[in-house]
């Protein structure tokens, strides 16, 4: 049974992105209040307005403290800057990095090296005062943005070394319809469902799908 | 559409293990000739025996050489070595590496580290004569052999460079109930899938599954 989080408030780092706005968009539908955040304060609040349901615009640093949770969804290339001039802000949050670190060359999408290893070990090293979990990866921009898709056909994936911090990740998981958050291990093993991404790319272009991963075998007492 | 695979004869180097020995049910199970190899032919040729289903035992290098498609399903620390040894013997075969590299702690398993970035990848170094894909990392060797189980519930995920050996071993997983073969990417791409085994004995102990993949929003012609 899920942890009961529908008074959570949401908030989203890079929310003007792709993946920002359209998690934006599902957890309004799903009741909860959402702030989104971007450097400018006027792009965040032009870009709430058009999502709609709610959604409130703010600078990031001003996302991060009105929210309880933050998920972060930057490009990779901004992860680092972004979360060190963050920590005081995020400090005692639960922080949900969603960011993959991915190249693009003529054959495809590629995982990169990344020093800490994923980028949400490095979300943890540059916010020793918050608890960073992983999640949202492997989740369909396109199908999350589109108001005329009811449910997101997709398990999500769900990181971290703190069993508090990932319960509650699921049952904000288990609020957008479709989707299902199951825990997949500790933060060591972010890299890999960080570099997945990639191969989700692949299959995209091969099958013209929005692909997302269902975990079988796997019931959930509901 | 696949092609038609269901004479292809199918060998399985370290087939005496969980892994080999549940692919050589299945294989042998729906109509293929199955060769089993170990480093001893009479270890070999008792576990083809009790596996059933016309299954033969052969040393390694006895069984690469019977087979049209080599599957490499040996514990990644003998990896390389066997491969190096067998270079002459799997020439110009498709050879399919299934290999997890995996370190255990107490915390559970982790990826390793693999200097050629995989373990397919260092397969297609140390066999250039061959045609390397990556496959069945994921599938659970407990339902493989479990002969009460008929159909599999899992995607494999196909991985590779030469499109018709992943067009191959994609026709080879439909022979297979339940299974699916889905391109997704390139051997550069090889390591996260390999490594994402360390997540899904994660969510096997969480929710005492034997886990497997599906990707949605794929849909192939029938």
């Amino acid at each position: 049974m899920s942890l009961d989080v529908a008074s959570s408030v949401v908030g989203i780092l890079g929310g003007t992105g792709d993946q920002g706005r359209g998690l934006a968009f599902r957890f309004a539908a799903a009741g909860h209040g959402v702030f989104i955040g971007s450097r400018s304060a006027d792009r965040a609040a032009s870009v709430a307005e058009s999502i709609g349901h709610g959604v409130v615009g703010l600078d990031n640093a001003g996302c991060a403290r009105a929210a309880d949770v933050v998920i972060v969804a930057v490009p990779w290339e901004g992860h680092g800057e972004l979360l060190t001039g963050l920590a005081d802000d995020l400090a005692g949050k639960v922080v949900v990095d969603c960011v993959n670190p991915l190249g693009f060359d003529q054959l495809g999408a590629y995982a990169l090296s990344v020093p800490d290893g994923s980028a949400a070990e490095q979300a943890a090293r540059l916010l020793p005062d918050s608890t960073v979990v992983g999640a949202f990866h492997h989740v369909s921009a396109v199908l999350l943005a589109d108001e005329t898709v009811n449910e997101v056909d997709t398990d999500v994936l769900v990181l971290g070394d703190d069993r508090a911090a990932t319960d509650l990740v699921q049952a904000l998981v288990d609020r957008l319809p479709g989707m299902r958050g199951l825990y997949a291990g500790r933060l060591r093993n972010a890299h890999q469902v960080e570099a997945l991404t990639a191969n989700l790319i692949s299959v995209n272009r091969r099958y013209k799908a929005h692909a997302g991963l269902r975990v079988t075998d796997v019931r959930l007492p509901s």
